[in-house]
């Protein structure tokens, strides 16, 4: 068992190791890097697709979709106008650094002003990979229940923002977004969370407005 | 990364020797063990609620519930009047034959008529994992959307039974049960597939006597 601790410690530095050499890269293009993690049917690529198509002709953007297996969400966002790219894990249940810079070579993507990681849809094992990102954004969609941040921490502790998605739904479940809040609150007192819908727009410019201001931060430090 | 790949192959034997005594354990008791996957919050711990308190008078139940933290989940099975017993992973995604030979020990269960094992929220590693279990059961809440089959082929293709959940949220969201029904059936020909609901109790009924079904073949089994 020491062995695969070992294995596993040896692994984690090899990836932190790739990750900051890509944090260098985004940096020198002042490029804004999200890694959007969430449980599976969330809401990720309906939000992506959403938000590429907002910044259409604002912020040149692109996507790189992590999933075990189909070529589905990299598609469904290149029909809402984004270049977006499809990692296939192969049964490797989050991204992990070097994932991300082979895809990013594969794509032939030049950087753009935002750049957008959708990871496997799993709420334990990506929280623990940098990506070279700016911040991670976890979602939460109301049908999986208030108690999601205390029971999977790791990714609620270490997610600058945090989305309720589908909050539509709110009249059709016992969900409260108040104890949402304040569990997520908990793990990190410093979380920008809010509440969004596809369905109706709720919640939405807030999200734009977020990314062009960390964009407009990003491009600052750069000069 | 050889290296790896050794490691989890060894890991992986490990796991299965063991998986191999706890199945010889459960069949001498003629106990029924059904591991239970799914995203975090489709509906396994309500399922298992309602489940363990129609057993109750007619068979004896109990339930392993795997978390990575919090001991939530089992407190609201024993509220529902079922024994269980919270095993917390500490950060790993899943359960394994080990953590579940442990977990039986430290709850100083009797072997009941049927086991639940209630995994870890999460889509993709616990496919992986024999647990000693009869069959696997995966569930799919219809908020998670009906390409998910598709998306995270594993452990749909290695599942006896799907349970397609939260039925009642059908009229508010873009699922097909039949595209849904389609993809699994692509994945597993054989598979079982029933629609629930916690709210309304279709399908529940349905789950009740299949469980009874398949404890019965078991029992005769063993005779």
């Amino acid at each position: 068992m020491s062995e695969i601790i070992e294995v596993r410690r040896r692994l984690h530095e090899e990836n932190d190791r790739c990750a900051a050499l890509l944090r260098e890269r985004f940096n020198a293009a002042g490029t804004l890097v999200v890694d959007l993690v969430s449980s599976p049917g969330s809401g990720k690529t309906t939000l992506l697709e959403m938000t590429v198509d907002y910044f259409a002709g604002i912020l040149t953007t692109a996507v790189l979709v992590g999933d075990v297996a189909t070529e589905r969400d990299a598609e469904r966002i290149r029909e809402a106008g984004g270049p977006a790219h499809q990692i296939i894990t192969g049964g490797a249940c989050h991204l992990d650094a070097h994932l991300v810079a082979d895809g990013l070579e594969a794509s032939g993507f030049e950087l753009p002003d935002i750049l957008f990681l959708e990871n496997v849809g799993n709420l334990v094992c990506p929280a623990s990979y940098d990506l070279g990102e700016d911040f991670k954004t976890v979602l939460l969609s109301v049908p999986e229940g208030d108690d999601k941040p205390l029971k999977y921490p790791a990714i609620f502790s270490r997610s600058a923002v945090c989305l309720i998605t589908k909050s539509d739904l709110l009249p059709h479940l016992p969900f409260s977004p108040e104890d949402a809040m304040r569990h997520v609150n908990l793990l990190n007192p410093d979380a920008l969370i809010l509440q969004m819908s596809a369905m109706n727009g709720d919640g939405f410019e807030d999200w734009c407005h977020l990314l062009e201001r960390e964009h407009q931060a990003k491009r600052a430090a750069r000069v």
